[in-house]
């Protein structure tokens, strides 16, 4: 396994096609804006290295039986996926943030499944490929990118009506050792931070829309892949002189529109390719799984309300009684969201290929309520931090020779705390609730894994509502059974 | 183990004194409206009959290792709590009402522990009295009734502040073989169901309140417990001809007040006397469990979305996207509620006593959301239904000769479905959100088991919101730790 | 004008044909189920003979410059839209429950627009005949009903498409003195109640539906309509001794199936007839009024806060800073439903007949609010409450000399308040949320007027988008003015 | 009347002293992060010019009989409290932003009450100055600021009980031609926009307080004030090249601490002093018409809902049933806002002074609901706009010949719409989501004009709750009455 500064390292050695602000950017490992979004990937080699951790962030290999990082495991039991909802709310009160390497662990399971479900029904050897590949991950602890979403321009078009065939990637030529591709993928959680991105369809596919069911992997710099970095609110402030005004001072999230102009994948990297009839499936083991993963919001709501709790203690407030309410209000939706996350864990079932798989319709259960509980607990944030966190001065004006005293005087709570630890906990809040972690807590929660009427068509689907019709029969009198 | 049959026949011997719209009743077995309720307890007799449903209704005595119904048992592990919130679910689900037996298996549980506490602290034999006791229940199948819920006249008084001691049940005079008590306790479910009556303190207690600490059991018709029957929503339908008006056909639910006038208790039915220090910790530990009960609601909530499914579907509006919504919606609802209640139970741990209790945090957030979800659930169901729900001429006039054949035109949904099947639905609906069914789907799902600040004040102290300061702090630049 | 006796009076000389639970009912003036909901309808005359009331209930005909009751006046300004909104909510508070003249004041005010718009059209002589019919109505101070929506079978098919020509109320035969028509008009608040019934079509028509597009007035006692009573949650304790149980003690609300098996309207009596196209403006004009109408709401807000701010008081509990919350909660909620409808009368405007019309955006936005405030209100009524509320004993109990002693020791709330009140205000709040207050406050708030759906539609129809959609292009820099 | 260049070359005149992220700025009229707030205030001049908005920025001076702009205006009839609410939104919609001149409003109009009154009792002659200077600031058509709160440190100290006497801002020394003030004021909008600030009390004060309630106004760039800039979201992108990344390309919002440094005030502008029992007066009529004024929300909305909307039709899903649901939520969420603040203008009435005065009830009900309303309305704008708008690549990127092509190709929507509409559409909904637009649209609604628990007090204060609990004594059986 590697330690996080073998990571970075290892980043360093990598050699993207990297765009940010019209630029490219040559040294993207120490790039103000890049680095602390790399931290939080860091982070989950991190924590792997330490015993108290280790339980959550390592697993045995059931390929080789030796212990791995639990972000490049498949799941062999429920304490597997009970333990991934854990470790995702760890990591996410520990950066404050995205750390990003799920999405990579959620498509190595879909497709652990989902390659051996086709080599049943086709003869294909995906499955194989798949296998030779995950335990490459395995031995050298890489981080893994799970590229979706596609352009898709017009959203009413499927991707064969597209009058640009590229809006959905696909295979524009098939050759003798491999295929070329072509598209891009949006929304690209973490992608220069990733030694590898797989590459999945983004919604279920037809016959006539067979060359857009393609699924493979490559290196992340192989040669015709684009990154343009995307921009989040308050990024720049990266790129100051001190770190108080970005809130959270060591971590952000990363979301890159990835290119791919004709890139070359080899056979052996290709885990899909024309079987259309499981695109769908893919796409919703990866989204299940991918929507347990939401367990990291309750970590960042923790964050939040611990940060709120202190600012009324800062402020003198925190014994009053609404003030109070409020807090515990959001610890309870904090805690239904994580309720959720486990449940659909601990009530997983083992699929054909041996991989444990998530309860789909509690995963979809988990991830709407993600769509609505974190914007309520900004709500109540923000409620309680009072408007000073939109109206507060700079950093630089705190350490004002000229001024600093009085920014200093006028932003004094109780006796005994240090204005700058008010000031830094504002600074936090706003983080979560409108600066970049407002990205990942809000707008992220909403649309990672799915929009929200994705996750009502899939509990309308996995919901048992003929058992429902049959006990309302028999209680009203109409023939009909639990 | 007793057939339902038996159970039945075992509440004819019993020599109850109940009083029900000003007279005393004799026979309660056969009385229109305690009967359904009854029933309701009879379904945890007879689904444990039954080999489909064996797996939740039964389990193996960990006194005697034979196989007993589960709301008799102590849990001995996880699977334990969490076939507890299935069973509630599916029985919530086969009843559309309140079964009454989980207050006595939570009370048993509950005693188990805070027993065997005490002795370990005051060298009491509290809990080999309580073995004795429950190996009695066990072995006769016995359902018990668990009385918490005192008069408490002005609630901003403690017990011993009370102008008339007796608002609290209290021990009034202390004998050689046993203690005499008087007061009632108020809203006892399933109250003249049970053999068995225990009796718990309702709140903390402090060292001058030390009389009224006091736990114990009694057959439900010892002398001097007398049983005034609460009237619900609708509860006179059932006494009318004919069924339909009553949308639940076959059960219903019970609360009474249950008034102790001087009644003797023998010691070795006494489980707590005095050490008025275990009284809050018997509160808390019997309301975890009884909150995680409230799984039963899902059920209730299944009934629900099944009907308001079937109601769509005959009025031609199930296709309707607004109406696919409202039904979705609900689905989601309930199931985070299923979510809430199973993981309390998945993440319990054994206590020292050897019982396994639920995570107490995750059990108060599952009845916090029940005390509010299924009133959205019911506004959605009433949405969905439409206003006939409630204009809805009566069973007699759509059965009678002279305008039955009016009701019948003009009631009619689409094609092929029977105006009845319209009516028994939409009665059902009206039940669950207006009438019998509603007491208990909604107002016991608010104040049963504790009322929502109760849960509120109790996430309040179970949370690790240090944790989360400290988290905050770190990320913030503030010394802190994770 | 009438007094409130003389309107009863007239009722008795009326010769309804009313069916209630499978009987004909003769006396239905001094029937015990009836009779409340009549005081309900008397109140509005009652009210407009008082001083304090006069400038609310009464107003200046513009036929005749007479003083006339406020119910049968069509309005003339910004104030008369006004001083409706204030009238309803007082109506609201003064009854708890529905009064049911508010659906004829509407349809009187929408055909006063529909006719001389259709007239304009046509040429024909709607308007003359309908303020013929109007300052008879003003004249004699009769109560209307307005009656609207048909019985629908399959909601997914219009009305010519129907197996059954009958389930949309139509002409069968047209004769040279007037038409016959049939069909039934469900959920007929106050229909038996009224002096005239009121026809208008139930939604918009088009070319082949145009035998479905009729208007018109008849005397509700007319020959061939047959008044089928709808039963309510709990309507039978009115039939039951002592008035306690009943929650409110003098009035309630009436629901009707009302069959039209071929009933004769002379051609005077007919508003509209075959001018298809303005069957949906007919709607649209009268769904608006009536939207604004359910300021009434507001009015049993009122009665509901009240109750709930004495059983907190009553109790003990009124200080806590949560119980306090919530009652100031329900205030809110419920100024808010007043808010709305009090704009939408404010900003009216006058219609080319001189009638003075509702804004339908505002009117549209405070009836959607009404389909979702009130439940929220009664949950939190019911929260403060306490289970009591669906477990107290019968008011039999506890006036019985034997048992009604410890009913009234155990009931007890503060000191120096009499048991009776508590279980007074219990029994109010159970009318108003579960009881037959509820089919009013809650099932009438949803689908009175028009379900939610169609709220939302309308909203969307008169909403100024484009506005807002050039002032958006604007700040964004694309071309574009606000 | 000025004109808006004529307002603009009166700020370059102003000797400000203002500090931003830790410089002294010497040019703040062009200064790029402050120059679109102080356009936002122009905007109330540049539209009182024009012929089509000069019913609602326009008004006659009941001191002179002139034109004057509303903004400088005191309301004398209900008619003016109404254009208010309409020029608020209107202004919203113009601005998408805090246009910041309605805090001198607001603090004008109860100044001239309170004076009056405070003048009534104590024989004091402060309207008398206070109306000296109203004439001035109408003459010149200054824009004032309204300043009220105080830096407070520990919330739960009163002014006199603080250890640093200068928390709360207070007069230092009384001298023979006016008074020394010292303290702070946080939060002030559009400070550094405006020609006066005008200085009131924060709380309700004690006798022991009476050195803190003072009010009084003086030219913005008096000797001793130092305004030190707040920063927002997103702040530095105004600062950027090109426009589009702004979001709102013209207008933004403004808050600075303002800091008096031993300032002076003359005796004719004090205009109250040590009447300690006027200040919570004081407080409450300014709050109440600035709660009113929070219908410039509704304006801001509109731009949201027109360019979710916009997004919708770009991307190709604006005839899914679910996105047109959200758009119309929004829409009806929107449309309550206005008619709250619409409805305590309507039912407003004449104070003592002649002034006329909003229901305080309704206007306290209509902030409460802008402290909630937008945040639901901004969640459903990121749920249609999708998360594009969180991780789409910079103006920087779209515009670079290098990549600039891959943008605009992945970037596309429907046919016929340019990529860059969308880009902008995408970054307003953030802007007002998310960055500067949000600490207007969010933070502000949630905290200016006193934060939602000042509102539910009021609200407790100003119903008529007796009234409700005679009502429902009435109807239970209790004596009581309407």
């Amino acid at each position: 396994m590697k330690t996080a500064k073998e990571y970075i390292d290892s980043m360093r050695e990598m050699g993207f096609e990297i765009y940010l602000f019209g630029e490219q950017i040559k040294n993207h490992v120490d790039h103000p804006i890049i680095r602390p979004t790399m931290n939080c990937a860091a982070a989950t080699y991190e924590l792997a290295e330490k015993p108290e951790y280790e339980h959550l962030l390592t697993a045995t290999s059931h390929l080789t039986g030796k212990k791995i990082n639990r972000f490049c495991h498949i799941h062999q039991g429920l304490d597997d996926l009970v333990k991934k909802s854990k470790m995702g709310r760890m990591l996410g009160a520990y950066t404050g943030s995205c750390f990003q390497r799920c999405v990579g662990m959620d498509t190595l399971n879909a497709l652990s499944m989902v390659t051996y479900d086709a080599d049943q029904k086709h003869g294909t050897e995906y499955n194989k490929r798949f296998l030779k590949f995950l335990r490459y991950v395995q031995d050298e602890d890489l981080m893994c990118d799970g590229a979706m979403t596609d352009a898709k321009a017009d959203r009413s078009l499927r991707p064969a009506e597209q009058p640009d065939p590229d809006q959905y990637l696909h295979v524009v030529e098939e050759k003798s050792d491999g295929i070329m591709v072509r598209g891009a993928k949006l929304h690209q959680t973490g992608a220069v931070n990733s030694h590898e991105i797989i590459v999945m369809p983004t919604r279920a596919m037809r016959q006539e829309d067979k060359d857009y069911a393609v699924a493979f992997a490559v290196p992340s710099d192989t040669k015709g892949i684009i990154y343009i970095y995307g921009r989040q609110s308050c990024d720049t402030r990266k790129t100051e002189e001190g770190d108080m005004d970005t809130g959270n001072i060591l971590y952000g999230g990363q979301e890159c529109m990835v290119v791919f102009e004709d890139v070359f994948v080899p056979w052996d990297r290709v885990f899909l390719y024309k079987e259309w009839e499981f695109a769908g499936d893919l796409v919703e083991k990866f989204a299940a799984y991918h929507r347990q993963s939401y367990a990291c919001k309750a970590g960042i709501g923790d964050v939040l309300i611990g940060a709120t709790q202190l600012i009324a203690e800062h402020q003198g407030t925190a014994k009053a009684s609404h003030i109070r309410d409020r807090i515990l209000e959001m610890v309870h939706l904090n805690e239904t969201i994580a309720c959720c996350s486990l449940t659909c864990a601990h009530e997983g079932h083992r699929e054909p290929s041996g991989t444990y798989f998530v309860n789909p319709l509690w995963a979809n259960v988990a991830k709407l309520n993600v769509t609505r509980f974190p914007y309520e607990i900004a709500r109540f944030a923000q409620e309680v931090a009072g408007g000073l966190m939109v109206t507060m001065p700079s950093e630089k004006d705190l350490n004002d020779p000229t001024i600093g005293k009085y920014v200093a005087k006028y932003l004094k709570g109780v006796e005994g705390v240090p204005v700058e630890h008010r000031a830094r906990l504002l600074r936090l809040i706003e983080n979560i609730t409108l600066g970049m972690g407002a990205v990942c807590y809000l707008t992220e929660s909403m649309h990672g894994a799915g929009s929200p009427q994705a996750q009502k068509i899939m509990i309308g689907r996995t919901a048992n509502i003929d058992r429902m019709k049959g006990a309302a029969k028999r209680l009203s009198g109409i023939n009909g059974s639990l």
